[in-house]
Order: structure tokens, then C-alpha cells, then sequence
């Protein structure tokens, strides 16, 4: 077996999130960056929520007012003709994209990796304008005594990729913006390699070219260039719909190596490995032929968005083994037990 | 008047330039990139071409094989079911986008920016397999004794922005990708402001987010991050579909004076200007209410692809005349007089 799902999973679920306001419910608790913290095992979740009193003939879609400090409220009737609704998680009302929840992020934290006790109140809200439909998705990779957070920012102005770093998880410094739009999925590497950061990016180009991870390179982790494709979707396959970097990549002797999400033409979300070059990381030496993880437990298959294991973080001990932590069906936090070996096993 | 259209245009057609090889026939020559080099005015053309023997119950695509070095060509049957034509610039073939005639970079050069030698051949081709579709819609930027140019990439694997630097117009050297896709129309400042470079960028988001005019910075031109929306499209006005940066910033009094260009909702382009900041340019003082300029003359209204005035480099003289050169209908190049007061003038 490639992963062994904690027998405890899931492990978080929207009912043991607090919600940040009492007229608001949480309907997720998934996706969360990982760290490890005086001793801790640190999820850094992406909570959702939305309002409590959403009437069953509206959509509506929660917005962070940048003015007044307020999340305000836009709800439409289903019976409006500027109305599509599209799934769970998204709509479009008079043309343009709106979301059904609001996300900010917040730590839970565990001793054992498994029983977590999630933080009372959030950890870092939507404050900037450009974060004015959430804050997602966050990959946390130590380098040195500074954790870096790479967060997907949703606005109305586009959705992109936002820098934060943390040496206490109690105080956050914003970096703005380092990829615009429309780029999610960025993983920082966990050194620099040759002088240089690196990242894992997932552009999203309208009109030419595949949904898929490419690489960067930076002097500083603040501007970033040097861009190239590198584990792109591929046809027919498990992960021919869209590929997006998940993990940090673990260093190992033979090389990089990356847990990234695929999803398949039917927009089911499976895990894999790529290998890539340890001294120069825009280099893929292998891929993996099978998911080593896809949707199979009825809390992955189904839920708020159905089919969608995806994750944002894993811990690697010492001694080879890999807890994945993962958002299953974009709702919950689960996660699996795998090791180095049974990981590298999958790779071509 | 606010902009005198050249008695002359169009001032180059297709016929003016001399195709790459025997089999190829020019289809367009406009859409250059301006610059002053050794007192003569150069115009850093986009020729597009296509293979002369083009049936006419086929479409095709000329496409660079990096391996070969060679353009191979895509042909498809007008009543294959897989073919879903689009316009005269592009079609689609099994959901994949693919563009009708392959462009690459060309020298025009005056000494009296009016009457212009077209050099007998391409200055820069397709060479890196991230330019398989062709090299477009470059931006000359000159910051001390280098110019660099900003040219738009276009392959399979997205369309994204590329930079290379000259010093004499002869040899050219490739900086590599600095906004992976999409992102377009990207023009650099002419100088450094507080110590760094800034950049105009056309982010095109696929799902959330309008296709408009953000800015970013950089310490060495190749790394780029800072980035913020900047000149966005206005519902209902002439430029409420796109915006994207055109010229490279004229430096005034009162701030950096830009001419970009907009669409609207029926894809007619205009050009418009606004004024940045001049310290910092992420901020808009003002923009022009009325376009500057819309396709009015004969060749602006019909060709290739109609309803086109589309700049990407303009000339400053001392006196405060600026000279617009500007492709029409993405097949000619014409040029049109105004100066700095006049589009002052067009400002809220």
C-alpha cells in the first residue's frame, strides 16, 4: 500500500472550527500549510465560512470590505437572470466570478501529529484590498529561522500569489504580491539552491496553454523571474486536466522531491511525485506513471466539492517517513502515512 | 485635433517586406517597437507570415520545431469536426488554440521617421522552443546605453513576456521569460525610479479578475515582483473590455505619461493615456476621459483583423511633438502626430 489513511481521519472538520463571527458558520477546514514549531506539529488551515442565515432561494457570496474593515454581503436571488450558478464553492453573477465562502487561515496545533486543537479565533484575516474574497491555500517552507507563506490571495482583481513570513506564528509580515495573476499553487523550495530561491508556480493562462506547474527563481523571495514550464498535465493520465504543486519538495540524495496534485478531465484531484534535479530544480527526472494517493474514502469522494484529495503541506521525520496532510472533497483535513521509499517507488 | 494621422500612411504594408523564406508570404508588419539609435529612427517591427500555398479549404498554423530548427506547419480541413475557427489571427484544433501566421522581429529604419528601409531580413527568429508560435509586439525601453526589449512569447506552453538587450541593434541577447503566462504588453520605464526598475504589465487572468494594466518592480530587470493593479478597464467606456500598457513612458512635470491602449466590448482598440505617479508609478493621477485616438482612417477600420489602432512605441522630441507609430487592423504600419499638451489635455 502507497498510504496508510490515519485510522482517526478525518482529523479536523468544519464543526470543531469556531467561527470568526457568530452570525457566520465554517464549511471548511482543509488545505492547510504545515510546520513544525516548538515542538509542534503546526497546520496553518484555510478556514471557509460563510453566513449562517443563507436562505435556500439565494447565492451569496461574502466580500471583505476594505474601506470599513466589514465583510459585507452579496446575495442574489436564484431567480435572477445575471445569475449562473456554476458548483459549491463558485457563481457568476452579471459575468464575473464570485465565491460562496470567504476564507482566512488558522493555526491548529498537535503533539502527536494526530489530535489537533485548533486556535479559538483566526490567524491571519482578510485586511488588504487585494484579499477581498480570502485568503487561501498556504504552503509554509522554513528557511534559516524564517517561515515563508505562500498564500493564494482571491480579489475581484484577480487571483494570485502573496507573500508572508513568520519566525513566531503569533506576528505575520505581509510581502504583497509575487506572482499577479492568475497564478496559485506556489511551493518555495526549502534553501536556496546555487544562491537563489526557487518556487513551484501554477500559472492559469486564458487563452494558449496548459494549466500546469512551472518554476521561478529569485534573489530574494520578494521579485522573481526565470520562469519555466516543468510538470505540465499530461494527456489521458490521471493528471491530464491540470497538474499544481502541493508539498514542499522533499531533499533527498536522487533529488527534489515533489508531491504535486493532478487532477484528471473529470476534475478529480489525485497526488503524485515528480523528481527533479537537485542542483538545478527546473530539471524533471521523473514522474510518477500512478497517483500515489486518489480519491477513495467516502469523506474524499464526497462533501462540499466531491473527488478532491489536495494538499498544501506534508512532515518528514528522520527516519524516511512522510505525513501527508490533505484537504479531502475541499472540506475537511485528513491525512496519510507514507515513507521516502514507498514515495520513490512510484516514480518512471 | 487632438492626433494628426501622417499624410504618408500607411507608412509600411505587408508588400514593403521581404519574407523570411521563398515558400512564405508577409502578412503583417506592424505593432513595433520604437527606439533612436546612431540618429536614425528604428522601428523594431512584427512581421507575421504564413506559408504561400494556404488552400482555401484549410486553416494552418506555421509552429518553430525547436529540435529541427525548422517551421513545420499544422493544416487542418476546413470540415474536420475538431476544427473550430475563431477569426483571421487564430482557430482552434482539438480545444487547443493555435494562431494563423507565426511572427518574428524586424528592422525598419529613417532618418526622417517618415519614409522607412525595412531590412531585407528577420532581425530576431523564433529560437527557443518558448517561441515556437513566434515573437510579437515588442517594447523598446532604452536605460543608459541598453535597450531592452520586452517582446511577447508566444508558444504551446502560453503566452508570456520575454526580454532581451542591445547595445548596437545587432546582437541581441535573451534574458529568458520574466512574466510567465499570461501576461502581455509588458513595457518598461526609462529609467530607474527610487532605485529600482518598474514595468507595465497586462495580466490575463482565466477565471476571476479583469484583463487590465498592472505594475510591478525590480532591482536588475529579470527578477519582478511588487506587482498591483494599476490602469483597469471602465464598464461602458471605450476602454471597458481591456487595457494594456502601449507606449514606454514619456517623463513630464507632472508625472509619467503613458498612452495605452483599450478596448471595448465589441474588440474596437483605441489609445488613451494616463499620468503616474512620478515617484511612485503604481498611482494614477489621472486618465484620459475620451480616447486619444480610434480607427477612423480606411486602413485602421478594415484588414486583417479591423477595427485595430494598437501602439507599441512612440517617439519624443524635444519640443514636446510625439510621434505614435501604431499598427492598423494587425497588418500596417502608420504613425500619427500629437504632443505632450494635447494629451495632457485628454486628462480628467
Amino acid at each position: 500500500m502507497l498510504v496508510e489513511r490515519f485510522p482517526e481521519n478525518p482529523l479536523i472538520t468544519p464543526k470543531d472550527v469556531k467561527p470568526s463571527r457568530s452570525d457566520y458558520q465554517v464549511v471548511g477546514a482543509f488545505n492547510a500549510g504545515t510546520a513544525i514549531y516548538n515542538d509542534e506539529i503546526i497546520l496553518l488551515l484555510r478556514v471557509a465560512e460563510r453566513p449562517v442565515d443563507k436562505k435556500d432561494d439565494e447565492e451569496l457570496a461574502p466580500i471583505y470590505n476594505h474601506a470599513t474593515g466589514q465583510i459585507d454581503c452579496l446575495r442574489i436571488k436564484l431567480d435572477d437572470p445575471d445569475l449562473e450558478p456554476l458548483d459549491s464553492r463558485v457563481f457568476h453573477y452579471k459575468k464575473k466570478l464570485y465565491l460562496t465562502s470567504i476564507s482566512h487561515l488558522r493555526i491548529a496545533r498537535s503533539k502527536d501529529g494526530v489530535n489537533f486543537i485548533v486556535d479559538e479565533k483566526p490567524t491571519i484575516l482578510p485586511e488588504k484590498d487585494y484579499e477581498n474574497f480570502g485568503l487561501e491555500d498556504p504552503r509554509i517552507s522554513k528557511i534559516g529561522d524564517t517561515y515563508y507563506i505562500c498564500y493564494k490571495v482571491v480579489s475581484d482583481k484577480g487571483v494570485c500569489t502573496g507573500l508572508m513570513t513568520t519566525s513566531d506564528f503569533k506576528s505575520f509580515e505581509r510581502k504583497g504580491i509575487i506572482f499577479c495573476p492568475e497564478n496559485i499553487d506556489v511551493v518555495m523550495f526549502p534553501e536556496k539552491i546555487d544562491g537563489m530561491f526557487y518556487a513551484l508556480t501554477r500559472p492559469v493562462p486564458m487563452l494558449i496553454g496548459p494549466r500546469g506547474v512551472w518554476t521561478a527563481s529569485s534573489p530574494d523571495t520578494i521579485n522573481w523571474g526565470r520562469h519555466k514550464p516543468l510538470i505540465l498535465p499530461r494527456e489521458g493520465m490521471f493528471d491530464g486536466g491540470k497538474t499544481g504543486g502541493s508539498c514542499v519538495p522533499i531533499k533527498t540524495e536522487d533529488g527534489w522531491l515533489e508531491i504535486y496534485h493532478g487532477s484528471d478531465e473529470n476534475d478529480k484531484y489525485s497526488l503524485a511525485a515528480a523528481l527533479l534535479d537537485l542542483k538545478d530544480p527546473s530539471k524533471v527526472i521523473a514522474r510518477s506513471k500512478e497517483p500515489l494517493m486518489y480519491p477513495q474514502a467516502n469523506y474524499e469522494v464526497k462533501g462540499f466539492y466531491g473527488n478532491v484529495v489536495f494538499s498544501c503541506g506534508a512532515i518528514t521525520k528522520d527516519n524516511g517517513e512522510v505525513i501527508i496532510y490533505y484537504g479531502a472533497s475541499d472540506e475537511l483535513t485528513a491525512a496519510a502515512k507514507t515513507t521516502i521509499d514507498k514515495i520513490m517507488s512510484t516514480l518512471k
